[in-house]
């Protein structure tokens, strides 16, 4: 069972005084990620309000010892797959020490001031080298919704509902929050072409997901089972699914998108952690009456019981022009987390049920998470049906699919009655023109 | 145009005997890889017949300079990715000066000597960390035969003339060759079966590709002109996509391939170079007549006049009760790598159309090469018509797939007239039972 103690006591405050009422990043939080300050070597460091405590700093500091020591120590080099690896115990005694050292009247505090750098001025890289990258379709409703433009009287295929369906993504451009989204060239043909044709690509979208890291692996050949899924992650973070849509529907078959995702896919740079997100936990909702019973492999009834989040989610758009006349982003979307019809141990034991081997650092996508109304739909192909109608933006410019300049922006926040909300931090991304040809 | 210089020449003998005559390592062959002794550090190493040239004590030897001298320094650690990184360039310096070294009356035979390893005595590992693992399917017959499998009157999708088709893998599964074979446990669903179930997969298939091995590579967003390409290639060795049939056939839509593929991939661990196999490259067949032309950005002249190999590729399959009664292999194959619709540089440069970043050491397989008629198909579920159609071994025994305790053997070896032949060396997996269900 999630485990809650002193670090999420809703009363706790820090002394730094940008964490107190910070949406994403109170002392409650305490996220995992890397970070580089001009001209110095990149180093893991934990978020706390506007600063950032630099990890190596307080390794070399003196004041941690033991388990919060070795996870420090781990944490200390230009990516957190050696923190990742040791799993939740290090993980747990450092944020424990940490959330100590950072609470107001902290006898450390002269000690540990020195240790923080301002966010403003820090570049924040990929959190972890990440050696595999998986992309799973978890998100029931976008599931249906997309099905529905293919096949109208049969949207879900017949296996959706016994098998979390996941497919490979591409590791290499994986990239952290800020990073340009270069619309890429491509080769598509419109239906009623004669042939096809390359050139940029028209259709850009995203799609609103959640990105799970991996704490320590399995030996291939060795299944996780479902009990001790979630010993194996280490946390989540946003997930923003690029995807060229007129390229998906011209190469997906028979293997599966490719080209239409691979050119880029970000993340936003913080992982918060399990320890961080156990007040967030929910049961998964039920299954609806007559949906098959997951088959045992997939069953455990603890991760029923608080598999799911507490967490919203929201999408929001804002063009050149809008940024131009200072207005503010439209939000595209608002929806719940829960939208989703496998739980993340459910996702990680059957990626491993084969003997897939896992490493720390992989990255797991949930797939796109929509909810089943208007306004909860997490990608402008369910949103604009397939571009049929477009979203009217407070300039009066209409979008189908996302144009150059366009910002796009993923949100989360973590809410539960008696506990202190948590984010993840920002996931954007603005749209570049594609390269010329050659 | 592919380059032939003196270490072609067929007349060229090499000092080290069991090199002359070999079948895969003779002098003109000169591949590269990783390998260990007991209790020692892996470090990059060439294969000359029996032997290894271990690269870590040539560096240190004194008896290589300028860009030799770079390339065996970066081939020194446990991964040949920094070699892979430098190019063509050092890679062709430190071939010619290895073949000098090894020649036979070379005056170095007495420092080069000490630096050899006998290949019994070392464990080959794989040549490169694969930081991303890309699968083909271009070749065509293999593509129409599993279609005509589910679409007897249209086998071929309509992009598939168009577009080299292809999609991720996992990287974190690849092993070189000798790696046990552990069966899956997998989800299935048979056709007339009321709900799926998970065990022991039935179906265990091999696919026959190549491996690429990417050289240098390129940066997200920047395409990789298609008369580049090969630059961006270092070399290629055999590969064995392993495939549990039932579960792809349950799984694969719509997204693709999963779990199916994931358990395993086996490749042999030497890079024959780009260099080595100069002599082998021949004109990429013409498009059956009415096929349409590619693309601009996939078509170049001198890609077409000499982008496939002369390459005779074949399957062997062995029981345990072969190996038992002393019984040789049976062929379950044979036939040549110019079955490819799409050549090398068109995977390479449609994989990096939309800018996708490509690394030093990424692996892009082929695709299961098979030929048009029986006896040249590259997979059990060609062959056996998807299981209806049995092969029968010498020893009366059966086999619709693989058994446990068979072992698959892939091979390959380069022909071309006034040229001596070069090859892999070994592809080989044994089957294992699956684990047992928790």
């Amino acid at each position: 069972m999630a485990t809650i103690d002193e670090t999420h006591d809703a009363a706790l405050r820090s002394w730094v005084a940008s964490a107190n009422g910070h949406a994403d990043f109170p002392i409650q939080n305490l996220p995992l990620g890397v970070f580089s300050r001009a001209g110095e070597a990149a180093r893991g460091g934990i978020a706390i309000g506007e600063m950032i405590l630099d990890l190596a700093a307080l390794a070399a500091s003196g004041l941690l010892a033991g388990d919060a020591l070795e996870a420090a120590r781990a944490a200390s080099g230009e990516t957190l797959n050696p923190l990742l690896a040791l799993g939740a115990g290090p993980r747990r005694a450092l944020r424990r020490r940490v959330s100590a050292l950072l609470t107001e009247g902290a006898a450390e505090r002269a000690q540990v001031e020195p240790l923080l750098v301002a966010r403003a001025e820090a570049t924040l890289h990929l959190p972890a080298r990440i050696a595999d990258y998986t992309d799973f379709y978890v998100g029931i409703h976008h599931a249906t919704n997309i099905g529905k433009l293919f096949r109208p009287d049969n949207p879900l295929l017949p296996n959706y509902k016994h098998v979390p369906i996941g497919y490979h993504g591409r590791a290499s451009t994986v990239r952290a929050s800020g990073a340009p989204v270069i619309r890429p060239n491509g080769q598509t043909k419109a239906p009623d072409a004669q042939a096809p044709a390359f050139g940029p690509i028209a259709r850009l979208d995203y799609e609103l997901e959640l990105g799970v890291w991996m704490a320590q692996g399995n030996r291939l050949g060795q299944p996780i089972p479902i009990g001790e899924a979630l010993d194996h992650v280490a946390g989540l973070s946003l997930l923003n699914d690029w995807s060229a849509r007129d390229v998906q529907a011209w190469e997906y078959q028979p293997l599966g998108p490719f080209l239409a995702k691979n050119f880029l896919t970000t993340v936003s740079p913080w992982i918060v952690t399990m320890e961080a997100l156990a007040p967030f936990r929910i049961p998964q909702p039920p299954r609806p009456e007559g949906d098959p019973q997951p088959l045992p492999y997939l069953w455990n009834e603890a991760d029923q019981r608080e598999g799911a989040l507490s967490l919203d989610l929201e999408v929001g758009l804002s063009t050149a022009k809008m940024r131009e006349e200072g207005l503010a982003a439209r939000r595209l979307s608002q929806g719940p987390a829960s939208n989703m019809y496998w739980t993340i141990a459910q996702m990680v034991t059957h990626h491993a049920s084969n003997g897939c081997e896992m490493n720390p650092g992989d990255l797991l996508g949930t797939g796109t998470i929509s909810g089943p109304e208007d306004g909860s739909q997490g990608s402008l192909m369910e949103i604009t049906r397939a571009g049929r109608e477009a979203v009217t933006l407070p300039t009066g410019e209409t979008r189908t699919f996302l144009q150059d300049g366009d910002e796009l922006m993923l949100s989360g926040r973590f809410v539960a009655a008696g506990a202190v909300s948590i984010g993840f931090g920002p996931c954007t991304g603005v749209v570049q023109a594609a390269p010329a040809l050659a």
